[in-house]
């Protein structure tokens, strides 16, 4: 059999993943990933052949994995959070597509929007629109067409790679545009490094926003016009009339 | 300690879960849920008192595991997938408002638009919205404004609760709101009873979606401009230039 696992690890360690994921992990020959996700589960791969790559080169990596299901390694392609959320999942299905006999199977993962949430408290409890600021593979006015769209349909807005350093403006930029349809007020949340060292977490209104700094590592979330503040916890309310 | 666990238990049984919600549940005196959910983890529970509630009612339900809590029990309130998604997460939060002292905790689940993804192939590898057609909590008004949004920004478009019994026609209502920005031949997918038994997925175009019988166990996806098919599989490219 000619396989390949696209495995979400969802955020932080061990505890958080999928007893699926793990099980995937088990039956692999081989895993691949970043330094960092490999990092994250070596006590339980050391049986296994290992290979780590660089961020950036997907297309490449994807390849490789594609040559070792060829040659009948069962490979776990690995990577935190979800793989089918601006991750690997498709890239995979690209380059494997002339090659229908590699079964490739996708094993979900907690992403990012979700588990930041939990720590937020329950901020994506209605309607909510995902949106990545990077522009490396998505034209920028697409991003801000989306963003102020969403805003319109006063969506609960989940932002991912709010920032890096060559893009250090691009959530103020966002917040701006978010601006035009919700108020200064409206109720946002981050969370940096979710579920791991350094994990912290801030709520703080959509004008204070546009000045925080955030890295890669960083989770945003807009609430929509009905999100408030309870216990010190970022809430949107399921629905308009039931208490 | 006064502690309540908001536990997402992922699509399906046990495999799916986190270690982290197992260990929510060791951690509890009661565990309250719909009968559904309970019988999904009941091997586990063996000594632990269970609170089932029946469907609606999730105020009373959550005013029951305040009072659990308040008398020094630890809850964990069980449900499928996220908790936070159109889950108990934030009722909770609501009902607690006036009890600081009690601790809540959610630990975060599958949500079902990334269970039903990874069935279907890689349809959410780029921006997306989630969207409940449920009008039980939500005006219908602003349910079609999100979704002529959505489709108007080429978000990839979750659909949650796309039809119930007294809702026979809403997925074919909201198939021809996106219609107005999206091709006819756009490619979508719905997954029924994802990770259960009765598994199935389908792959089909935004016109013959409209006519596709739905019910609460079904999760819709409809495709962004670049979707396409790959080996039988739904496939959102990550980005505009890569390949």
């Amino acid at each position: 059999m000619k396989k390949i696992y696209v495995v979400g690890l969802g955020p932080g360690g061990f505890e958080q993943m999928s007893k699926r994921a793990m099980d995937a992990i088990n039956k692999s020959d081989v895993i691949m990933g970043y330094t960092y996700y490999i990092d994250l589960i070596k006590d339980k791969i050391k049986d296994k052949e290992v290979f780590v790559s660089p961020m950036t080169k997907e297309v490449f990596r994807c390849g490789k994995a594609l040559e070792y299901a060829l040659s009948g390694k069962t490979v776990s392609m690995v990577s935190s959070g979800d793989s089918g959320v601006y991750g690997m999942a498709s890239v995979i299905y690209e380059v494997c597509g002339n090659y229908p006999e590699v079964e490739i199977e996708v094993i979900p993962g907690i992403t990012a929007c979700l588990s930041g949430a939990s720590v937020l408290g329950a901020p994506i409890s209605h309607d909510f629109a995902v949106i990545s600021l990077s522009d490396l593979l998505t034209p920028w006015d697409k991003i801000e067409k989306r963003l102020d769209l969403a805003a319109e349909g006063d969506f609960v807005i989940c932002i991912y790679n709010p920032s890096s350093k060559k893009r250090a403006d691009y959530l103020k930029k966002a917040c701006q545009i978010v601006l035009k349809h919700k108020n200064a007020d409206t109720v946002c949340g981050y969370v940096k490094n979710i579920g791991r060292n350094g994990q912290e977490y801030h709520i703080v209104t959509l004008n204070e926003l546009q000045r925080v700094k955030t890295d890669m590592f960083t989770t945003v979330i807009i609430g929509n016009s009905q999100t408030k503040v309870i216990n010190g916890k970022m809430v949107t309310p399921r629905g308009y009339v039931y208490i």
